[in-house]
């Protein structure tokens, strides 16, 4: 713990990893709304606004849980999981990769590709990493903001592993437990750590907590 | 510089603002790769992969340039944008804001929207920014990773001045100074600091800075 508050502390930010932890669970609380469909609106602080002292909080909780297993990448996926990656690559010290959405102009050459489902999309879309940033001397750690269905989540795991990469685990910021992905992916022998999970959300708003 | 040099080179970061500009052109050039059609692929270090030990750097540099601009918000784009805005914020000490391209399941209420083109997609898009995250109360800096022909930035301008807020002014990391964005916007009034301009790109891959 000493380590993690002495990195996540620093600066002008003073939340330490645990801390972190449950002012997310507060924030989820007071500013989660609840919406018909079994949807979570986190964004005033975590996909739309985001509120980077807690960010960078729960970045210094993803390095006391992960920062043991010589991670030298960082994977996520175009837009909302860029943000707590790129705050949790800066107290790693190691670069981070996004997974993109749709292929632009200024991409070239071969990529590996998933197909995953989108809850908030509603739709199915293939996602896309450069080959020539991932291979089988990376040791990877998988962020999103959300784990739900895990689809996501099974298609960066699906890419690493194509280059022949390690997964060292994935750091989620809130997974929906009542949802089947993490216990899915977990049965696989992967290593989730899920800052804040969710066990119920009723029809009232109300939100509890695994 | 005492300032920027305390805040940007805390921890495991050595990187001034200045330090970071010279390394940042210096990037471009070794690992940069120009592309038939004006399009310039950095995308090893800078939008897709993304050197965040590079943007703790660059963070600094705007931090020196707007620190004193009282800036309580920083817009950006996704999803290439996000990354640097992030790491930005974290200096500033205050939320980030990113303008979606689509309008997911998660959201509602009611939007700002601008028109944009984008020029790696080659297609046109709405940009959309709740109208619960920006008001006449902000003073907002805008982050985006390349300006070429300004349209995302203006789009980002036309929300934030929708909404009321005031803009402080725009950090572009990088401009391509031969194409008339930069030069368009700045006749506006608009400050813009780009921290890298590139004059010229030649067929042969050669790139030569302002």
């Amino acid at each position: 713990m000493l380590c993690l508050a002495a990195r996540a502390g620093r600066g002008n930010f003073h939340l330490t990893g645990v801390n972190a932890l449950e002012i997310l669970e507060s924030r989820i609380k007071r500013d989660g709304k609840v919406l018909p469909g079994g949807i979570l609106k986190v964004d005033s602080f975590l996909n739309h606004q985001m509120d980077i002292n807690l960010f960078d909080g729960m970045a210094g909780e993803l390095y006391r849980l992960f920062g043991d297993c010589e991670v030298n990448k960082i994977l996520t996926i175009e837009a909302s999981g860029i943000g707590l990656a790129c705050i949790t690559g800066r107290i790693f010290g190691c670069p981070v990769l996004f997974a993109k959405k749709s292929l632009t102009k200024n991409l070239r050459g071969e990529f590996y590709t998933a197909e995953i489902e989108s809850f908030t999309h509603g739709d199915t879309a293939t996602i896309y990493v450069s080959k020539e940033y991932l291979s089988s001397s990376d040791r990877v750690l998988i962020i999103d903001d959300f784990l739900a269905t895990g689809s996501a989540l099974m298609g960066l795991i699906n890419i690493a592993e194509q280059a022949g990469a390690q997964v060292m685990g994935a750091g989620i910021a809130i997974e929906k437990a009542f949802q089947s992905g993490g216990k899915k992916i977990r049965e696989k022998g992967y290593r989730i750590e899920s800052l804040a999970r969710i066990k119920k959300m009723g029809d009232d708003g109300s939100i509890e907590f695994c």
